[in-house]
């Protein structure tokens, strides 16, 4: 079981995520629970680095910050045993969850799950603080944004558990965004490799790289909402409370062609016109962009009628656009371009289904449907279950909803 | 070097102590620096505890408590390393610093002194977590109340430090409290012993518990003052800056025979009276005290002129003297006493110095002088170098300075 840092803001609601875990422990589960710092504490502790020094040392950044789940963590394990719940509390390096030296946003290399075992066989239930774990050089180290939803999914697989189950402000996966589609439909299951697409895609119930860790282990996740009453029955559809299980397509029974649409603003697209059509092109236009580490994401390569230059198409992240568009001018002497143009009011709308690798015509109903509403598309990348379009952010609402209608997802 | 949680109270204090410190490294010595929490944390973190249950386990109050130090220390090393000086911040667990399983109240049991020093001589800067040590089921434990100068004493002695520097709020040990005796003089130098005495009769500069460890590894302690100008010349009497060394008796060239003048008014007397006076009488008092972790202190016995009956007088802590009475009232029936009287108002006055062991008529002196002043003596207690006297607290100012002149201590 994870909870989030509102879940855990103030001691009533510490009590409340205690009741969640005392409902599983009383009937008959063992439970390990990771919990993320008090809503807002790890901002502060970030502020106090800040202060202390602009460029401050990664490693002490990690001690500092850490601290916050320390202390939910050691609360939790407190109210837990109030009730009459045996629990104790865990740390990155008490399990020991072994990390890489990349502090900050450290990735975890192994975790040890024996000793954990060892307490939850004694129906102890073990209290783990998210978001760190232990360097090579005996450091704590954290696992940067996210990395709460992470430390549930590695626990998880570390004891061999039979769910993770993530406590969250939205009550499950939909179709698409709610707040722009209201037919949007939670749905029941979501196979991992879709899981990830969405959450690459723009969904953010879930970090990309809790859903990867979940998929490689193959830990089926749970997406419930924490404001559920800890109380209620747990059994409905399926077996399970309401919520989302990402779990393997084989347990998938009845699967959609398409599953979700996702969309992510945070994009930009930047265009080189007539540079002059030579072997290594790319290379020289995406070298100095890899070397910048700005991630290049749909390109798209034009040969002029004559074959003697070409036109590129990329998008970047946003935040990422004016270095972009800095690096290229920079390199304009040997890339010897015509034109450099770039927007970002510009959106990636995606179609997402495993179902698509065994229907063919996906593809081309998405790009006739958004034909027929007049919306231009400006770049196309597609994987084995996914197509993802870039478009003029103004038509957003209107592309999701579209293809929401067109793929039946509507509820 | 040590600091307090004033010291440590917010960023530009921080950066005060980090003055402080590069001064010493600075100078070529080797520093480990022993921090407490922020002040207000470590009560903050109290609170949250006791908020979270009225009765908490001991160990997740320690994961809590000791968070504290935990963001101070790594404040402190990012504020060093932007001032240019090589740092690093160590938790309890991490030196390791080992204590036994009394959470809450751990005793220092083993100090690994080998990763500092071998950092220490990198001329890196070590700042340890105060207050805080590993248990032997490797949870975090913390030390109790002034725990952090216990730490700094421990670690001083694990790495064979010259010195350990106690920054705190006085800038050293004076004779007597000066605000009750405006002529104390501040001492340039106590021995362990005398020091010991001191703190264990009433003079708050350190806490026992350190001054015991620092006599039992011979760590020379030195007591200045956290509100000193970190740019200041280091040198004065003794080749030492303002404050007061405690150290071994044979430092110590000119030894007064009285070196303080200490008192405690958390003292309650209690007497009982016509006890019959038989074999094993003070057991039967004393026996149920101890049971009930009431720590007896001054005791004296008198018998009656026909040897029948005994009165016996003792002491105990102010906050124990309700339940003493309870414990002793309880106990009427076999102890057949005949009065149980008590008194609340009353003040331990203590001369001490190691010179009493070579110069006879210290405590008559002391009796006259009092006596003198019309000062009414109720228990007296004396061991190799203190004389302990109970009076009425009325008379404590008096009776304070009055020693004080006595033994030749005015400035």
């Amino acid at each position: 079981m994870k909870f989030g840092g509102t879940s855990v803001a103030n001691l009533d609601r510490i009590r409340n995520v205690a009741r969640h875990v005392k409902r599983e422990v009383d009937a008959g589960n063992q439970v390990a629970v990771v919990v993320s710092a008090m809503a807002g504490k790890t901002n502060e502790l970030v502020d106090l680095c800040r202060q202390a020094s602009r460029l401050h040392d990664a490693r002490e950044y990690d001690a500092i910050v850490s601290s916050g789940e320390q202390v939910s963590a050691g609360l939790l394990a407190i109210v837990l045993q109030e009730m009459g719940v045996d629990a104790r509390s865990w740390l990155g390096w008490q399990i020991a969850l072994h990390t890489d030296s990349s502090h900050g946003a450290a990735r975890i290399t192994e975790i040890d799950g024996d000793r954990l075992i060892e307490r939850l066989e004694m129906k102890q239930v073990a209290v783990v603080a998210g978001f760190q774990g232990i360097s090579p050089d005996n450091r704590i180290a954290t696992l940067g944004r996210g990395g709460s939803d992470t430390s549930a999914v590695a626990v998880a697989a570390a004891i061999k558990a039979d769910r993770c189950d993530i406590y969250t402000d939205v009550d499950g996966v939909y179709t698409t965004d709610p707040r722009i589609v209201p037919k949007a439909r939670r749905l029941g299951r979501i196979s991992f490799e879709e899981m990830l697409e969405m959450a690459s895609l723009g969904a953010k119930v879930l970090q990309v790289r809790s859903v990867e860790l979940a998929m490689v282990h193959g830990v089926r996740t749970f997406v419930r909402s924490s404001f559920d009453d800890p109380d209620a029955p747990q059994v409905g559809v399926d077996n399970l409370p309401p919520g989302t299980l990402i779990c393997d397509e084989d347990e998938i029974v009845e699967q959609q062609v398409v599953t979700g649409i996702a969309f992510s603003k945070d994009e930009a697209q930047i265009s080189i016109r007539n540079v002059p059509d030579r072997p290594g092109v790319a290379a020289t236009v995406f070298g100095p962009l890899s070397d910048a580490n700005i991630n290049v994401d749909m390109i798209v390569q034009n040969i002029s009628p004559d074959g003697s230059t070409t036109d590129i198409t990329f998008t970047v992240p946003q935040t990422d656009y004016d270095r972009a568009m800095k690096v290229l001018e920079d390199g304009r002497a040997e890339l010897k371009f015509g034109v450099l143009e770039g927007a970002t009011d510009v959106v990636k709308v995606s179609v997402i289904g495993v179902g698509m690798r065994s229907h063919a015509g996906v593809a081309a109903q998405c790009f006739r449907g958004l034909a027929e509403k007049g919306i231009n598309i400006r770049a196309i990348t597609t994987s084995e279950i996914k197509i993802s379009v870039l478009i003029d952010s103004a038509y957003t609402e209107l592309a999701v909803r579209t293809l929401h209608s067109l793929y039946g997802l509507d509820g």
